[in-house]
């Protein structure tokens, strides 16, 4: 079996993956495509990613697209045997839940953090534009109110759901990137419980492990 | 077992699990919110849906939010109890593509059938507003570029995976009504692999039954 990672880290949806793998101690090679640009060539399209992004996951013969899907099937697939950390819980409800944390994940969190780093930490970098103020403003605001509800969803537990689960890792490189930022890390510090939680997946190896790939 | 579906057939969520429940011929009973705005309400948020949202299904004393998580719950759950319809197979790669296209749905399909929906019927309708002409145009063309992937993606199968699945049922509910308004069901129309699968879907006897509730 050999497994192949095509993306680069410092991308929110490869790292998702990176950190999934890590987690299930699966190994991987990573494999960047030749550059950030060539993802849209019609090569790519029609043998990686049919929208043209990253990250796309060679397993042996079987390709498969899209960061969430991508961790589930590793998940589904490869849970319980290079160690017994547990992603998806078997029991039926709990599992279910997990889905359930998942579409907050997709639907609310995601959108407003994705904008703040987009605008403070890509366009300045890679496309060398000024963020916009207004959509950082527009962005805050959205997810102040998500916040809010984590605050208390987050009320005496360790992780989302309790236990940590898949939905914890997909929060992770996008909230690692805005959070990073001196501008916007207020925005978890102020909430204890979101605060906590935090620190409790920075802490996590797999996660601090995945992190550093981004520097290297 | 009792399982209680908290919602409106008009919203497209809600649909979604409608469409689900009966494809799998779970019975059910549909019970709504007094009103659209008291779903905004403190009692609401804290024991139906923390973000104030409907769908929300109750099984008995299990409670779960979000239509995509609660239709894979119900497909885990009650798949193959009431009749043989797959939704979820059980093979790890088949299961794990349906996954990819759920993720085309939530990320490049939905959004802009959302905002479609959103200005052309909602808009109008509920809100009373004008529909928003420079957000429909932009919509329009995101979701053209997309269709012409679904396109290439359903040449010589009958559904997206190929076999029927919860992915196709996802898209269900937000092409009906985008689909169903004189002035954008060409985007569907004029290409004919995403028509077939589109007039095959609407052709389903569940499907059928589901888009007759909105009018109810
Ligand atoms: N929904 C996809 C998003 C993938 C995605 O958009 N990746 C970015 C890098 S983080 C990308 O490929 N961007 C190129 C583009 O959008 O054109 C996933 O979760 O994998
Ligand atoms: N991601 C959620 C979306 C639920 C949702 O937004 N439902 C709409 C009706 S289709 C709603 O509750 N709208 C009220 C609001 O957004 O305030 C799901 O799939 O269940």
């Amino acid at each position: 079996m050999t497994i192949k990672l095509v993306g680069f880290p410092i991308s929110t949806a490869t790292l998702r993956v990176i950190i999934c793998l890590k987690e299930l101690a699966v190994p991987y090679e990573l494999d960047p495509p030749p550059s950030f640009q060539s993802i849209k060539d019609d090569d790519y399209i029609a043998n990686k990613h049919p929208f043209g992004r990253i990250p796309v996951l060679f397993d042996d013969d079987f390709r498969i697209t899209e960061s969430r899907a991508i961790c589930r099937y590793l998940t589904s697939k490869y849970q319980g045997k290079y160690n017994n950390t547990i992603l998806i819980p078997n029991d039926v409800h709990k599992a279910g839940l997990v889905e359930q944390y998942i579409s907050y994940e997709s639907f609310y969190y995601d959108p407003p953090v994705s904008t703040i780093v987009f605008e403070e930490v890509f366009a300045k970098k890679y496309v060398g534009n000024e963020p916009n103020a207004e959509a950082i403003k527009q962005s805050r605001e959205d997810l102040s109110k998500v916040l809010d509800v984590y605050e208390k969803l987050l009320e005496g537990k360790e992780y989302l759901t309790g236990e940590f689960s898949l939905v914890d890792i997909f929060h992770c490189p996008g909230t690692n990137l805005a959070c990073g930022t001196v501008t916007h890390a207020d925005l978890w510090d102020k909430r204890p419980n979101v605060k906590n939680w935090w620190n409790r997946l920075c802490n996590r190896e797999a996660i601090k492990k995945s992190f550093e790939e981004i520097e290297s």
